[in-house]
């Protein structure tokens, strides 16, 4: 059933008008007609089965409420150095299928792409659309959302219940259960941020800067990841611990 | 350091000729000179530093082996539904960097795309120089190669200790311990299987006949994953079991 996501607060048993981009796809794309069925998650993330009562005037129905268990139960964050190429937005939607909440891009001392002032709105413009276009293909309630910051300076104004690095030399060390260890101290609800280089690395100083601020580096196993998988990792190791593991 | 791999048996001190893939990046691309240091992993998968000795003869000599950590300690297959476009070459690279051993494309009932007789040589000869590329750059011991077959039938002339298919119906369903328990059963130098529909999914007559044979289906967690995330996200939960937890 196609998942379409909605600024309404919506109950049961309620019509409502669809939106320009819901009808364009549901309607004009995939030739909907009265009776056809949806799914919609209204602005508490609160998730409907709807139908389409009068397509010409693209007007639908909620009918039963779904209460569905897709979201990760701890709130994640993921800080991505800026990297090369296209690879954010591979990022941003590989991530949210894999339950992120919220992807901060951040130039960093030794990040080799960067992001024009007057080309940032305009790029995460385009990584918000693939965030929630990937939300509505991996039927999720929640739309992660997609912000740049200037410097790793600018992260330390955010508070987090956990704070981590993906940091290569804890895992060239041999280093492999610090995250377990944070894993195990996490409970449900709970924030977790983590942050990953670019290709280039973080460097010693931000690193310093971050331990400082109660940051704690980890590996992500024993082989060397890049930039763009590195997050996937960690994501896909956060759901085996809380979505899999913990029930 | 960079990583590289050869055909020959090698032992510390060993004086040896480079090949011509290693001099023209090692010393074309990166001109590197007499001295210079490098890893190489020998035919028995043994690590070694090396150096330079005589740019011009192409000759190196070996210094000492390395006894690193850094494959799985479980022998991992995935098998993929043929994807669409370019996501084989995605998934061969980040299932490289993520621990996998062999990785086997699959025709399906339900596949899109299709690999023409005449096409499959050259496009397995593609992929397997990605993996050599991928598993130089996350300095692996081992390169993963690339197999092609026709139909999920010739998949059961291959025998390993646990059989997996990941399927969405599973997670739809709430399963998610499926996989844990798979995992609790394993043991180190196990092989371990697992297949991945395309993008239309797998046929219920695939289904029937892989589980006739052993296999056992499973979810990956509640959110539904793209057929080029869900090997990426099993990888990472191997490797969070078995690099991360079980130590």
């Amino acid at each position: 059933m196609q998942h379409y996501f909605t600024n309404l607060k919506l109950s049961e048993n309620e019509e409502f008008i669809i939106s320009d981009d819901i009808a364009h796809h549901f309607l004009s794309v995939l030739r909907s007609k009265n009776g056809d069925k949806f799914e919609i998650v209204d602005q508490n993330h609160n998730l409907f089965v709807a139908e389409i009562t009068n397509s010409d005037d693209k007007l639908a129905k909620t009918l039963k409420q779904r209460h569905n268990e897709v979201e990760l139960p701890v709130d994640v964050t993921i800080v991505c150095g800026l990297p090369k190429k296209e690879k954010s937005e591979m990022i941003v939607q590989k991530a949210t299928e894999l339950g992120v909440n919220h992807i901060i891009f951040v130039s960093t001392d030794w990040s080799i792409a960067q992001w024009k002032n007057n080309k940032v709105d305009r790029k995460l413009n385009r990584l918000n659309k693939i965030t929630r276009s990937a939300a509505e293909q991996s039927h999720r309630n929640r739309i992660p959302y997609v912000s740049y910051i200037n410097s790793i300076s600018e992260l330390l104004n955010n508070n987090f219940d956990h704070k981590l690095i993906a940091y290569e030399e804890s895992a060239k060390k041999g280093e492999h259960s610090d995250l377990i260890k944070s894993f195990k101290n996490t409970n449900e609800k709970d924030s977790v941020v983590c942050l990953f280089g670019p290709e280039g690395g973080i460097s010693p100083a931000e690193v310093n800067k971050l331990v400082d601020n109660g940051y704690v580096t980890c590996g992500l196993g024993p082989r060397i990841l890049r930039t763009e998988t590195a997050p996937l990792y960690f994501l896909s190791s956060i759901s085996t611990w809380f979505d899999l593991l913990k029930v």
